[in-house]
Order: structure tokens, then C-alpha cells, then sequence
């Protein structure tokens, strides 16, 4: 080693050692003939007193160096408390530039906000500002854990192949031309679904891996190309039993890293539940503020917009004070979802005021707050139509209300399990008809077993033995009992209108392999970036990789992607047909 | 759990207990009315016994079933001492199949001989076997131990990206074309390399990854188009300290898994030594047979074939009786080699004999066998021309030799760093004239201390700090110190012919990160498939990959890669033309 200790480790113990650090100059302060640097490494920051001003004459922001140099108590008065190093410093003695520095783009040091176009480009200097440089750390620490749980209960890790067929995870696949198979292309998996069961075919019985996923999704604020996954599966269980696996694996890490104990057995909510209660499949449990079903409240009203197969509410509290501003900013917002507005009523306190309220009648008007629990001074806001979609309305505005009320502790964690998904939900034409079914989760997640013998008699109804592990209203896991049986696989197919050939087609060799003996299991599959997001704090995935992308896909900093050459177009037989046959 | 107990892990203590097993029938005997059936699941076998045998009728091989039932003590004389359950069976009382088998391509248990394309298509079946499932166990607790060693060493985990730009490897890159920029390409990595440096630049200090690779190479025998690589770098190192870091991860790996004591710190032999003494850069150290260099020997030598730069000789113990059909053998092997043949002198009691004792003089067949060593009995093969292709032939008879005489003592392990490769190699043109220098390791090599400065004026004699550590004559991890500084870079890219367009336009992203304080640093990264294919005793990396490919890039078991279709094309944008800048 270059140095003979770390820079954050040196403490009073040291006073009187020679050491030799090496790391950067963070900061530098120039007081008559004394120059006090702030060394930073890996480990922290120790401050480096250059009595000779001609030692650190050359020193600049971000030069790396060498430094040899006596520790010593820092003058009384002077110490640092906020710094673990702050009772001493280091006088130098001897100085080496490893490297210099340009000029920086942006600041190291500081609070400075940088455009995050900017901190993309130079990720590498980002990476050495200390916040974004521990949310790596805490990932490390994270997978780690992960690592120990899982081999704690027996499970095997496994690498399945990046260049595959496709998957049928519902995205469009990476595509990757294959030079010796002109005309043959791979494509990089979504999850590594597929494989995990046919290691459970092939009687592995605990699997799980530290995943890459590729997903070709059009242009959404968080999402990257590539992403993490802890995917695991495991053979001759049920639910509860993977269930107790993923809650020992996010135990230990929010308890280790973050000192929480989370409260196992977590809550299980019904997706029934769920989208009732708070018009989501991932409620935010970190607040109150429920929606209320009026369908029954507002049977037979003479208010157009309610004659409605379902009519809801949510309740905004102190929200009658908004500004005419404020609640045309809120149709606005429902606009922007897709809805053609949201209804309210306001609670004053000489009665119900707003648009909506002139059109209830005494009766529906004189019940509104002890139906919907409201106050005087609170807003009540309304969507009315298909159940689904005023529930998602009243429950991305619930969100919203938590947001700009401040109901929501951000110093709390809201964990529970979204259980009993449909198996199947209605696929719509263009032009909003009906036109067959499409699984909620994926055609392998099996029916509760109440619905094993009949689910294709009643599609709608049917639920899946699915579960979701929920944090602060975020999804961070899912998984399901997969079904290991030809008979009932075909059923499902037939209910998503997969034909045979069709079936065969895209994962025939699953169905193959489900021939021989393919024993009863289930998975799940974290995703691991936004857990991690979740323990450094962070706001969005970039913050916890290393690399990211832009929404588009770009890397600012390495420039990727790139156009290809003639040259590399033909060599990697980018335009050669196929053989009518595929070389087996 | 669908079971009480894992069927592999029942003991005599368990001996009265009522258990619940779930696994596959993995062997029937039949003997009259009753029926012996060895269940097998992922912790091993367990043998059970039908009394009745209508419960037992419809079980065949492969069926994955559920059985309940008491474990007795076999009747005495019954006992297999070879199996851990040997001395129970479980007399079962229920049975539930939950899910039958087809007829199998193969069987699974014993150990018939089964076509690897058959092996590949099933592999859900092949990894069945007791020992292809061990094998991915082995690998598995080796990358566990592997995040063990590091994560006691400091070192962060970090991901680097799938999808990114053209990596500086020598081989090709994999292609994917981009949908949300139409014209636009990433490429796969080949490594992390460039990543792991920009970590570094950030000030990460310690970094590793289990690294997946991608690299388009042509055929070969035991090449994957996809590998993995544990992957690292640290930052303020020397030579010495990465090595010690690799010796104590491989260290704790062979300790904990075959009990292998790796005796640290490892021999290390210079290139040029390897060379000289082994015809290799990779040398195996199993068995001495040792290269003589007799250029001196026959300078001024009147055979012409000798009239060489360099002559060389490897003795083959025994070899002077082979018959006339295995010296030609010989001659054959050498020929698809790319020689011309293999010059050979035999050691008979009544003096020399072969082709090539003819053509040499009496003072030349004197001191012969003094020279190389050899005895009475042995055959002594010559090769000679350019030092580097003579002594490779010399290199690859001396590990021919090992292997046809049994010398190679396989449970030995041979460990050992080769150093000091030279920074460069000539280049040639198709007709042999040289036309520059390529890399032997890569661009970012650094010199050793003594070439800093000149290593420009001398690229045939410059010694890089690389270090490779070899295992059994198999390259199973390599690193080197890189350059960290851009006026050395430069002089490398001008030595290799880079010119700083081109430079500029591959790895432009790294020089720009070189402007701001790089530290020196250094890495290393080990081929994880060689060393668990060593670890598992395998004979093939595709016996610890869970699901390889072909040499050409073919999965027998998901038929990848396809053709696309005319849509998906389209989609992707594989005939999209970029635009004339790339969006930034």
C-alpha cells in the first residue's frame, strides 16, 4: 500500500505516529504561511497543516496525493467535534502529487446542486461527493445480507443466462444479432423466470441469484434498461413458506442497516382490500385517509355524474380553505391522469359548499359527512364510473393528499403483503371493448387452490395464489405458487386465448420440461434497486447505481449507445436472413 | 413446507417417527408384493417401502411424489453402509403423486454415457444427477465465499452496466440496437474494465463484482459467448497487494471447499522464465519435463534445420520405444499444430537413432544427452526457428508428453503468479512482416517502475506490472497496475498506433476522467467459470454453467437464438438510420 493508514481512521491514539495517507484535497484554507488542507480517502477526512507554504503551494481541489506527516492534537479550541478525526491533524512533513486535477466541472464538496445531466457525465467525480458514494456502500452492505440470509436457509445460487430467448414477462425483449448464427438472434432476459422454474424441474430446490433483467419500456421517470432483481424460488412449498423467507431476508437488512425491527409476521391485506380501502394494489399505510364507498349512498340520485357503477370518496383534511387556485389545480391534476376531473364538495362550516353540492339533493347532502367521515373545514372529493378506475383516481389523489397535507411520517416504514391478485384481468381494443383476458401477474402464477378445478368458468373472479410485498407504497417484491401441472397450464392458456402452437412457440421448452415430474413451487423477486433506494434514502434508482441511464436510455457518460459501422453491421450478420430452418 | 423431513437427511435417531417426504422415484425393485422405491430430493435418497402394493402400482420413474410414513430400522443384513440413510427406510402409509413423468430421454440415475446435445436439451433432467448438481453447488458456496473474503477486505460491491458502449478487450462485441433511439447501438461488456477504473477515479477505493462478460469470439472448445468473472480493483496499491488479496480469496476457497491448504504466499516466475523453461506462459508444474534451450549448443551446427534463432529440446521419458506409427503420431500432432513436424532424436542403448541423428555431427551426438538430460530410453524432441513459436511447439509436447506418459499427477494442485509479462507484442500483416505492437495484457497496462520512462524507446523489451495467477497450467485470474496517468497513456496509444481521434472515440470517457486526480490503482479479475469447472473436478466449463451453450452459441434446451420477426425488427429499430449527431 501507498499509505500506511486510512485518513477517517486517525483519532487521538495516533498523536505522535508518522503516517502516510494518500487520497484527495477536498478543501484548502490559506492562513499566513499555514496551509490547511482537508485530505479525504474512501474512509472520511483528516485535516493536513502545511507549516511551509511552499509544500502545498501546488495543491489544488481534487489533486491526489501523498502525504507523509506527524499526527498531532489539534491547538485547544480548534477541534472539530462533528469529525470523527476533528481532535486531531496531521502535520506534514513530506507532500507527493499522485495526479493533478482540472478544473472542476462542479464542486466536490458542499451541498452544491448540480443538474443531474451534469453528475451523469462526471459520475466519477459525483461518485466521490460522500452521500452518493455511501448509498453504493449501503448497497454492497444490502446484497451482502442477502447473500448470508439465503445461504442461511439452504438456498443455491445459480447465473442463468443473459443471452436467451425471449421471455414472456410482457415488456418488448433486448435483441442481440448473433454473428455465428447469421439471422439468429438472442435476446437478454426480463427475469429469469423461465430458468428458475426449470432449476425447480430439474430438482434444485432453493434457487436464487443477484439477477441483471432487461426491459424495453417506453420512456418512465424512474425506470433504467437494466435493473436488479434477488429472485429466488424454492420447491415443495406454499405461500406462507415463501413468504417467511422474504421476511427474514428484508428483516435483516432494514435491522442491520438501518436498526429497524420489522414487525413479522407482516400484515397481509386482500387486493379486494386493498383497492377498496385505499384504490391501489400498494397502499401507503404510513397515513390514514381511506376511501369511502358511496355506490350504495348515492343509489337512485338524480346527479348524472354519479349514476355510476361505483361512486367513491376520499377526504382531504382542512381541504375546504383551498384556494379557487388550489381546486382548479386539482382538476387539472386528475386531468393529467386521464380522468375528466375530480368532484367535490367542501365541508364549511355553515354547510356543503362547491359545484357538486348543488346538485345532491337535502337528503344526499345532509348524510355526506357522516357517511365519509369528513369535518368542517375538510374537502371531500369524489370519482365516480368502473370501480378500478375511480379507485386508482381516488387513490393516486389520497397520495396526493397525504403529500401536500403532510399526513405522511416519512420516519416511518409501512410494510405488508398485497395477497390473492386476480388471476386475470379484462384485455380492451382501442376503442375500450372487451376483447379477451390477460393475466394480473404472469399465465405461470397458479390459482388459489379454492379456485384450482373452475377459474376458467369465471375469470374475473378467479384469484391467484400471488403475493406482493409492499413498502411505503411501493412495490419492492412479488412473487407467486407457479403452476406444475400440463393440465391446468393449458387451461390458463386457453383462458388468455395462447393457442397451442403459439405456446409452444414461445416457451415450449417449459412445457416440455413440465412432463417429467415437475414438483409443486413458487417464488419471489425483490427489486433490488428500489429496495436499496429505500434504505440509502435516496428519490430515485439513479441514486443507488453506479452507472445509470437516463429515461431514454443515454449514458451521459460513457456516450452509449452509439451508431454502429458498416463494417460492424455486417460482421454482426445484422442483415443476414435466416436459414428456413434455424441450425439445431 | 409439503414435508416434515428432506429425505436425504433421515437418520437412525429418526427411527419410530411418522415423516412426510416429497422428492422423486429414482429407483423401483419390485419383490413380490412389496416395493422398494428410493426417493430422491435435493438432500439425497431415502429408501421406501410399499407393503401394498396397489399404493405403490403407478409409480415410475422420475414421478414427483408425496409420501408419508414411519421410519423403521432396516431388517439386519439390509443395511447400505454406503448411503447416509443406509441404515432406515421409511415404511410408507400414504402416497400422493404430484405430477407423473413421461418416458425419460435418458436415466438419470447410474451413470450411463449420455450425448452432451441431449444432456444440454434436458438439462432440467440432467441436473438430476447427483453430480451436476453438486457441481452448481460447489460454485455456488465458492461465490459465497468469494463476497465472504472481499467484504472482509473492504471491498463495495457495485454493478456496472449490461448495456453500454464497445469495451477495448480485442474481441468482438455483442450488439443491441436501440428502440428509443432509432440508429443506435449498445454493446455488451467484455468486461467491467472500464468501469472499474472510472470506480476508482470516483475514489471507491475497493471495488468487486461478479461480473458478467460477453465476448463474440469464434469458435472454440470450451469458450461461452457469456462468462463470469470475479471482478476487482484497488485504489494506492502495489503489485503486492493485489496479489495477496487474490491469494487470500483462492486461499480460503480451495481451504474451504476440497480442503486444500494453497501454500501462500504463491511461487512467482517472470514470463520470460516460463517461456524459457516451459514453452508457456500458463506453465503446469505437476510434473517437472523441463524445455532445453540448445541454441548455443548448436551454433554453427551444419544442419540446416538447426540453423535457427533459437533451439529447443524436450526429452520424453520412455519415448525411444515408441513404435514407428506413434513417432509419426507425432508428426501428425505437431502438423495441426501449424509446424512443419517435430525433429526427434532416440536414445537407444547402442547410441542416437531417429531421421535427425543422421544429419548431425559426432560432436553434436556426444554431448547430446548430457545437454538434455536425457537417458537411456527416452526420445528427445527438437523444435527450432523464432524463439516464441519453437518454444510454444516445445510447450505443447512438453504437456502432450505429461499427459501420453501419466506423469501428471492429478491430485497435486500447481498454483503459482506468472509476472513481468512484457507490456508488448509484435503485430504482423497477413504475409508475417511486423507492421507495430499490440498489448499483451491491454492498453491501461502500466509499466514496471524501471519502464516508466522509456519504455517507448524499447516495446519488444518493456515489462508490464501484470501478474497472472495459473492453476494446473490454466490462466484462472489476471490483473495488472494500470496507468493513471494521461501523459503515459498517451505514450502507450503511440506505441500501439492509437491515434487521438481514435482514442478519443473509444475510451474518450476515461482519459476525460483521468484529468481530475486518478489515483494510481490496480486489479485483477479471475475467470469464476475455469475455477469452479477446477473446484467440481469438471472437465468443461459447461459442467458448472447451469445452463450453457454450444461452442457456436446454441442453447439445445430454449433453441436461442431465433429469427425475428418482421415486426420485432421494425421495433427495434435494426434498420434505423441514426442521425447525423447522436442525441446527447
Amino acid at each position: 500500500m501507498i499509505r500506511t493508514h486510512e485518513a477517517g481512521t486517525l483519532r487521538i491514539d495516533h498523536v505522535g505516529q508518522r503516517v502516510t495517507l494518500a487520497g484527495w484535497v477536498a478543501r484548502r484554507r490559506d492562513h499566513g504561511g499555514v496551509v490547511f488542507i482537508d485530505l479525504r480517502d474512501a474512509s472520511g477526512t483528516v485535516q493536513v497543516v502545511f507549516r511551509e507554504e511552499e509544500h502545498a503551494h501546488d495543491l489544488r481541489a481534487e489533486y491526489c496525493v501523498k502525504v507523509t506527516g506527524e499526527v498531532r492534537r489539534r491547538p485547544e479550541g480548534n477541534e472539530n467535534p462533528e469529525l470523527p478525526t476533528g481532535d486531531i491533524e496531521v502535520a506534514a512533513s513530506e507532500v507527493e502529487v499522485l495526479s493533478e486535477s482540472a478544473p472542476l466541472p462542479f464542486p466536490i464538496e458542499g451541498s452544491v446542486n448540480v443538474s443531474e445531466e451534469a453528475r451523469l457525465k462526471y459520475r466519477y467525480l459525483d461518485l466521490r461527493r460522500q452521500q452518493v458514494a455511501e448509498a453504493l456502500k449501503i448497497r454492497s452492505r444490502a446484497t451482502y445480507l442477502a447473500h448470508e440470509v439465503m445461504r442461511e436457509h439452504g438456498f443455491v445460487y445459480v447465473e442463468t443466462p443473459n443471452l436467451t430467448r425471449s421471455t414472456p414477462e410482457g415488456a418488448r425483449d433486448f435483441l442481440v444479432p448473433v454473428r455465428l448464427q447469421p439471422g439468429n438472434w438472442y435476446a437478454l432476459p426480463q427475469s429469469p423466470q423461465l430458468f428458475k422454474q426449470l432449476l425447480m424441474v430439474g430438482g434444485l430446490e432453493r434457487y436464487y441469484q443477484l439477477a441483471r433483467c432487461f426491459r424495453d419500456e417506453d420512456l418512465r421517470a424512474d425506470r433504467q434498461p437494466e435493473f436488479t432483481q434477488i429472485d429466488a424460488e424454492m420447491s415443495f412449498v406454499d405461500e406462507d413458506d415463501v413468504i417467511a423467507v422474504a421476511e427474514t431476508l428484508i428483516g435483516r437488512i432494514w435491522k442491520e442497516i438501518l436498526g429497524y425491527e420489522l414487525p413479522t409476521p407482516l400484515p397481509r391485506m386482500s387486493y379486494a382490500e386493498a383497492m377498496a380501502r385505499y384504490g391501489t394494489d400498494k397502499p401507503d399505510l404510513r397515513f390514514g385517509v381511506e376511501l369511502v364507498d358511496l355506490t350504495e349512498y348515492f343509489k337512485g340520485t338524480e346527479f348524472r355524474v354519479f349514476q355510476a357503477p361505483y361512486v367513491g370518496a376520499v377526504v382531504m383534511p382542512g381541504g375546504a380553505s383551498q384556494t379557487r387556485r388550489e381546486l382548479d389545480g386539482w382538476q387539472e391534476w386528475a386531468r393529467s391522469r386521464g380522468a375528466r376531473g375530480l368532484a367535490y364538495v367542501l365541508v364549511k362550516e355553515d354547510g356543503l359548499a362547491g359545484p357538486v353540492a348543488k346538485n345532491l339533493s337535502e337528503r344526499e347532502l345532509s348524510g355526506l359527512t357522516a357517511a365519509t367521515g369528513a369535518q368542517v373545514g375538510d374537502a371531500i372529493f369524489f370519482s365516480a364510473g368502473e370501480p378500478a378506475a375511480a379507485r386508482e383516481l381516488l387513490g393516486a389523489a389520497r397520495l396526493e393528499i397525504g403529500r401536500r397535507c403532510g399526513l405522511i411520517d416519512e420516519s416511518k416504514w409501512s410494510f405488508l403483503w398485497v395477497v390473492d391478485a386476480p388471476m386475470f384481468e379484462p384485455l380492451y381494443d382501442d376503442r375500450g371493448e372487451q376483447i379477451g383476458w390477460t393475466s394480473v401477474h404472469h399465465p405461470f402464477t397458479a390459482p388459489k387452490p379454492e379456485w384450482a378445478d373452475n377459474f376458467q368458468d369465471h375469470p374475473g373472479e378467479a384469484l391467484a395464489c400471488a403475493y406482493d410485498m409492499i413498502c411505503n407504497g411501493m412495490e419492492i417484491g412479488g412473487g407467486s405458487i407457479r403452476i406444475h401441472r400440463a393440465e391446468m397450464q393449458q387451461r390458463v392458456f386457453d383462458v388468455l386465448g395462447i393457442s397451442k402452437e403459439e405456446a409452444e412457440t414461445k416457451f415450449g421448452f417449459l412445457l416440455e420440461a413440465f412432463k417429467y415430474g415437475p414438483p409443486p413451487h413458487g417464488g419471489i423477486a425483490f427489486g433490488w434497486d428500489r429496495i436499496c433506494m429505500l434504505l440509502a434514502g435516496g428519490e430515485s434508482i439513479r441514486d443507488v447505481i453506479a452507472f445509470p441511464k437516463t429515461a431514454s436510455g443515454y449514458d451521459p457518460l460513457t456516450g452509449a449507445p452509439t451508431p454502429i459501422t458498416p463494417e460492424q453491421r455486417k460482421e454482426a450478420g445484422v442483415d443476414a436472413r435466416p436459414k428456413a430452418e434455424p441450425a439445431r
